[in-house]
């Protein structure tokens, strides 16, 4: 079959088809979408070589499992071993020996067939359709932040970052009624956001005048600006949402945070089922991201493209 | 009156006596404690110049006030404007044109008397020795920890830290019967947190087989290495409460708060009533602390001291 590696280089292979076994299913992929893990992948980040992608759209071919046969799934990204101390703890997402789908140490999606554990499957409702589906991963981590920090519409909330992710944010933030600013360097990306946004946009050097003004600001840029940004924005004892990772260690002021007695709050992966609900009562349409599709065919071409883009999707058939 | 004054370089001068006004009382003091803070003030932090000192315990020679006058008593820092939006919304502490006693636009205590606000005193009880007295704000900051988080006698709870500021928070949490892992670098001081002490020394060597173990870290070190190492030691989703303050601005594993979902909680200055109970009820004996009481005289003399000392204390009688 066809498949996307990275094994120092990116490379479209022709790879033996993988061979299932008990407790996992074949899924043909119908689509897949790509995220800025996986560009940070093809820089370096996390050591993986490997079949990418981890944002899945397809279909199950071959299962032991009735309920997941036949059907439209995507998949969570996490495979805890079940057996050390923090999975025990019931810290599955971070267990000590984790497998992470396309990411670390577990083969990737970004290819025609691959074999995942039933119980990472999420069957699609029949009313969501494959392009909003493919993005139910990035969509839950984005709904994470309601996991994370107690949200309600009479505080002052902040979103820094205008990119995929702050986008699928501020989707998830407005599907809740949760009036926000956000700050970018794209005003005309509110018009993706939909007519019942309640996003307002500001502009960095708008964004200035806000100092100390909100309660809570979620971080979703990925860069130390947006971090040095966040903490400039967030009042005394309120709260900041880290959703972003960073390159490298960035340098971060310590000191303020222990001064201004601020709350940060590290915020990662998140549920599935409320992000299926979201697509499926229509709340949150995250196609509005999709800049380009590009067949398997032209992956590499896909990859390129990404980076100067908001979301790009390969598909199979 | 005699004064220590920094004003670029550290002195003890004569002063004029300070005068009084509607709303404050004139303070007779007689001990006050060297802190870090007044340390690092002499090293450029703040920018202050002026009387240094803000630990204080004094008698009230003149005041408006009946409860106050001719009363032991000890001072908050903070002096907030009351009128701008964040006095405004209750966040006193964080005022954005705060005066802080000693640190920040308002003279200190390291001096025969001074001038506070009467809201700004706490009258100590009797019961209450004046040595153990005047460690009541860094106790009180000690016990701000308890205000940050919620700590419970079934966590694992690490306390990074064994100076000053960490053997005070070791008091407080024991005194709550929270028992705690202390980590530091000089296992002897165990010794000074008396007998009902919850606290297990480990070693920074030691404390390297707890990784991701901890529910609930302290740090109290002030310095970068510490801060690597509450993120080595908590577990994920756990909490990291930040009570130091940093020389400059460290670099910090951002993304690891991210990716472990780690919670850090910024905590300052704290609950002066409760500091004052624990002194009363005699759950915490701060005095073990003092190496040392020098007269005002010697103030100069003090200060060396200090920086290489537990407590070092000012006496002007
Ligand atoms: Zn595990
Ligand atoms: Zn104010």
């Amino acid at each position: 079959m066809k498949a996307l590696v990275f094994d120092g280089t990116l490379k479209l292979l022709d790879v033996p088809l993988p061979v299932r076994w008990p407790g996992t299913s074949l899924v043909k992929v119908n689509l897949a979408g790509i995220c800025n893990t996986d560009l940070e992948i093809t820089r370096g980040y996390m050591d993986y070589h490997g079949i990418l992608g981890h944002e899945l759209l397809g279909t199950v071919i071959e299962s032991d499992s009735a309920i997941l046969s036949g059907k439209r799934v995507t998949t969570e990204i996490n495979i805890p071993c079940k057996t050390c101390d923090l999975c025990k703890q019931g810290l599955l997402k971070h267990c000590r020996n984790i497998k992470t789908v396309g990411i670390s140490d577990y083969p990737g999606v970004f290819a025609e067939y691959a074999v995942l554990p039933d119980e990472n499957l999420h069957v699609i409702p029949e009313s969501v359709s494959s392009l909003k589906a493919v993005f139910t991963e990035p969509l839950a981590a984005a709904a994470q932040v309601f996991e994370s920090v107690e949200l309600s519409p009479d505080q002052r909330v902040c979103l820094i970052g205008d990119g995929k992710l702050g986008l699928l944010i501020s989707m998830a933030l407005s599907a809740k009624k949760i009036e926000h600013r956000l700050v970018g360097k794209h005003s005309q990306r509110i018009g993706l956001l939909g007519s019942s946004s309640g996003a307002l946009f500001l502009s960095i050097d708008e964004a200035e005048s806000y100092d100390r003004h909100f309660d809570i600001v979620i971080e979703a840029t990925g860069n130390s600006s947006g971090l040095a940004q966040a903490l400039r924005l967030v009042r005394p004892q309120g709260k900041i949402v880290l959703k972003s990772t960073y390159q490298g260690i960035p340098s971060f002021d310590v000191t303020s945070v222990v001064v201004r007695e601020i709350e940060l709050i590290g915020s990662r992966c998140g549920p599935f089922d409320k992000a299926i609900s979201m697509l499926e009562e229509g709340t949150v349409d995250p196609t509005t991201l999709i800049e380009n599709i590009f067949h398997i065919d032209e992956s590499l071409k896909a990859f390129e493209a990404a980076k100067k883009s908001l979301k790009v999707i390969i598909r199979m058939d």
